[in-house]
């Protein structure tokens, strides 16, 4: 059955929430693994991110049963708390450069809620976090992980994960430091450079890294490729603006012969021995590691003055923009960019 | 209504085609534009693409009554022909590196159509650019205009289009010639470039850039992005993998003031001074230019000798791929990328 | 856009509830009207249904912002009270004759919340109910009624509805009588059918005619059928069992020369002087009323012992059901059912 | 992967098909059976239907390779031959009564291709049947059998399938009589009554009654329920008007005790002593067989004066229908109807 989920709420309405449709009957909810995930997101201290913090307990309102989930559809909500409407009444009409202010605005003819970003607002990303976890679950049964790290923030780098040979024991190790990396000191150097940017009272974006390990060749299909689903997931998340599979971009300055990905018997198993193609050829898995890298654009919320317009009265403005924001997202986006990835590839396998 | 397209057809069975559903009735078919868009997928003389010529006429079975839609699921055929499947089946279980051979073998359990890459051949992109041209034809209508050139071809860059003034009528200019380039010395040096990597048994790979102008603002939603909606469409066109919208991927090494949007007045309309958003906020046009690129690989059909595996004997082998086949497939795919453009952003206004 | 609703929740857990995508923004929401179309699903006394008295007050999570629907989705949650599992715990393993305790059993591998039939339960009704309320405010902007009446309660008829001439003006004389029949004396002798039923320890199935009232001609299309469309809505409301547009079953009766519509102009709009087809042809509407008959089994639980079998032990057995059940769903059904038909109408409006 | 069809095509255009998509791969394509089931919709001679006979021979254009189902997209095409559009030309702004002339002009603004019905002809039945013929095939190998007979016309009635006990072994009989009932003597009488509806420039409607055997329980779900995929898929289906399962509207005149079915174990099988129900519960099949009927109007094609409207002067007008037409179309709607609950249940088995 078609795995289907449905994000709900607003930032400063009385909850945000999920429902998932066409989950398998009897799935362990491993609460203290989604807790675990939900934690991931949460804001952290030390200037990394806004000093908004909230509890975000899900309460699973119906698809659970005696712990195992039911087969029938699973909503879960988290109430909004510690919201700060009078944050942003003041500059209701004024249009947040680069943020949705505007495009919502014209997309719900004014009726959408624009305190903290109401339903764009990055706290939506928590319920997509809960689901990620509830698909990871299920990957994990079939032997599928899902894992990312943080490979650049500015002008930081990481190291990439290896394409042919990414495990996932590392998932656990980069998940637990500060910022999810694979070495230590570009994550330090990373946190500087945030702390910096917010020093500056700017923002920094970045790119993030992702790797599927244990997927089975033969997943997808040339009509509704994997990349395809994979995609339309990732650029449900707010500030993601692109997304290369494998080499990606690189492939535009590289010749065939140089990128193809020659194939060699592994035992019983096809393998190839690059990973130029980031485990998916002609839409469908290969049974090599999915790779894929999406970058992150900068928060737009950042504190200097900023031109723009006043929707109401239709003039030229200026904005500064108040309240509590992070000054980079990538630190709690790559556990936001797993669960899309995660369900993704949950919706492309329980497809077929 | 909405809007669906179902491509089906093998690249050596009787035929390829396209069934389009949704489409709203009395659209003029206008056919001679659609013959000129099938034209610019056709292969090129001079060593620039394939051999294999052919009509690429499509008949249309339905859906079209005294040249208009009728609204009713309208469907194109196109007869193959000029096949030489001998040049295949001596190879057929030799799986060509980095194409689908081994995933579709897996996928459809070896049942599928193998002869010249049967459903994954590059020839399944003739339909798509049927389809294309019609969701061309109705887009224009609404003032909407999809173009496309190569912005990268190896080591060759052409101009990037100017993302808050590009023009559709610098499209019908870029489609007219050899290589469609925005800088005719960069589509020369593209055409060198394209012949030394024939020269030297190899392929080589780049990047198309799309630009739909005159899109009203509003179009797409946070859940459903416009982001995600191409990009789906997208990726079903063989050999890309990755997309980029705007900035993209440079945003990864931006800070927020350098790169957010700002905006301002342009009489009534609202508009922003620089488009490094490519014209997409929140999921939702913004009234901008959608500005996007395509990393495109290197084909990977190229003549010199390559490792992989027998697929029916499991066991290691050498393969030398004889037949017709495009050093650089760029050219080519301008027009099917714009196709697939044409059709999502269709898709996304017929949603709402 | 697509309107899509998800009923989620289980009978006996934390809560029930709905989640509406593709809601227009900017309808008011009037509450007054939506908890008044509750109200009228909820239990009756007078022994004409179950004892189970619950608030049933929906709380809206997310969607709705100063009263008006936002356009993003909409979340409503029903918190369950009043349950009593102990009622069914001592007969989980037996299956009910006639319900869903075996199917689902089967269909979820065991995994389903079986207390109170779960997510089949009769109570799954109310958010369903809210949600064709949502669809009902939305579709009397346009002009368009819903309206239902019980047509017959075992061997009690009441008057059908007018098939060219009926009014909206009826449905609330009709939603306000003990029974919605549109002849009193009707409703008076059902009443005592339905209480003579429960005396005898038994139920009673009946048959509930809908009318659609203001739609305008051209709604559907032959592949996806106003038919359909209504149909698939209508079916997922526990123990429907028969549906049939204007004449429906008598057509096999029927001769074409008596049973055709005759078309004639009034004014300047197309009618016909029968309306034999409940309002639609070839699966479009026709401007006609829509009118189609409903056909709802008896409850299945009734307190008289029957035979069945033991889903533990494999092993026939003999059950007595316990609880507070209704001894027909009729006068609570009326309203579900029209709230089904409300949201397929608006469905099948909102995808052209 | 979830099973679709869109069905093509338009009466007295170049030719009708169908593409299905999310096949499974490696089904056999019994042309023979496939073209016997062609041949059961065909005209009958002997004044039982029009005499506008067909070759009906449909041409695979994809999805098939050596014999076998290659897992993508299966389209076939049969041209249209033998068409006599001067038969319709005269008339084409009269709307017939009962027909979708009217509604299709309104809901295709007049661009609707009118001819003979253009895409609401029951011509179009013909891809469905080849369709349909596909699904039995595939689920044939899963051990289940779908199959048909006339139930009723006008006022004669043919014994009903035995609920609990219908043998697929029967099917092949009933099809391959003159007229597709269980009695002998009954299609006897109906083909009587349907020549002396032809004599008297009448039609007559009938009802046609559907068995689906082998089917295991727990195909469906409460919110997606199987009645709900079969009705929308045989409401496409031109000229029905009504469909009800099991015991159906008879349960509107029944008690509890009456018509529950009672449970037994036979051996390790769950099966009910009586199948009221129609081997449907909760919307999910319970394991007996699948029984439904499906009322068929009178072929509102009849050869008297009819009342009717000009569609393009707004004016009253009488037709006379010239043209071949069948009296009936019970004959040849049984293998359609066949074909789209054979659809619908493949659907809603690969959906799981």
């Amino acid at each position: 059955m078609q795995l289907r989920y449905s994000i709900f709420g607003e930032s400063h309405g009385p909850g945000i929430g999920v429902v998932l449709e066409g989950l398998p009957s009897g799935l362990v909810m491993d609460m203290e693994f989604i807790q675990s995930e939900m934690d991931r997101r949460r804001a952290k201290k030390g200037g990394l991110s806004t000093t908004r913090l909230e509890g975000d307990q899900p309460e699973i309102i119906s698809g659970v049963f005696e712990g195992r989930t039911t087969g029938t559809p699973l909503c879960a909500v988290i109430r909004n708390e510690n919201t700060r409407s009078g944050d942003y009444t003041r500059t209701m009409d004024l249009a947040r450069p680069s943020h949705a202010d505007y495009t919502g605005r014209v997309r719900y003819g004014g009726y959408n809620d624009y305190r903290g970003g109401g339903h764009f607002s990055g706290r939506l990303t928590a319920p997509l976090v809960f689901a990620g976890a509830v698909a990871k679950l299920w990957l994990a049964e079939q032997g599928i992980r899902v894992g990312g790290h943080i490979l650049r923030v500015g002008p930081v780098e990481d190291v990439p994960f290896d394409p042919v040979a990414v495990s996932a024991d590392q998932f656990a190790v980069i998940a637990a430091r500060t910022l999810p990396t694979i070495s230590e000191q570009a994550g330090e150097q990373m946190q500087l450079v945030i702390q910096q940017a917010r020093a500056d009272l700017t923002s920094v974006g970045g790119i993030i890294q992702i790797a599927v390990t244990g997927l089975p060749a033969g997943i997808g299909s040339p009509d509704d490729s994997l990349e395809g689903i994979i995609s339309r997931n990732i650029f449900a998340v707010p500030a993601v603006k692109g997304i290369e599979f494998g080499l990606g971009f690189g492939f535009g300055q590289a010749y065939g012969h140089e990128v193809n990905d020659p194939m060699r018997m592994d035992g019983e198993r096809v393998v190839s021995t690059t990973n130029n193609n980031g485990g998916i050829l002609g839409g469908i898995s290969s049974g090599m590691p999915v790779i894929f890298q999406v970058a992150v654009k900068p928060t737009p919320s950042i504190a200097r003055k900023q031109q723009t317009v006043d929707m109401a009265h239709h003039t030229d403005a200026s904005l500064e923009i108040q309240g509590r924001h992070d000054p980079c997202i990538l630190s709690r986006a790559t556990v936001v960019v797993e669960a899309a990835a995660a369900l993704a590839v949950m919706q492309a396998m329980r497809d077929q």
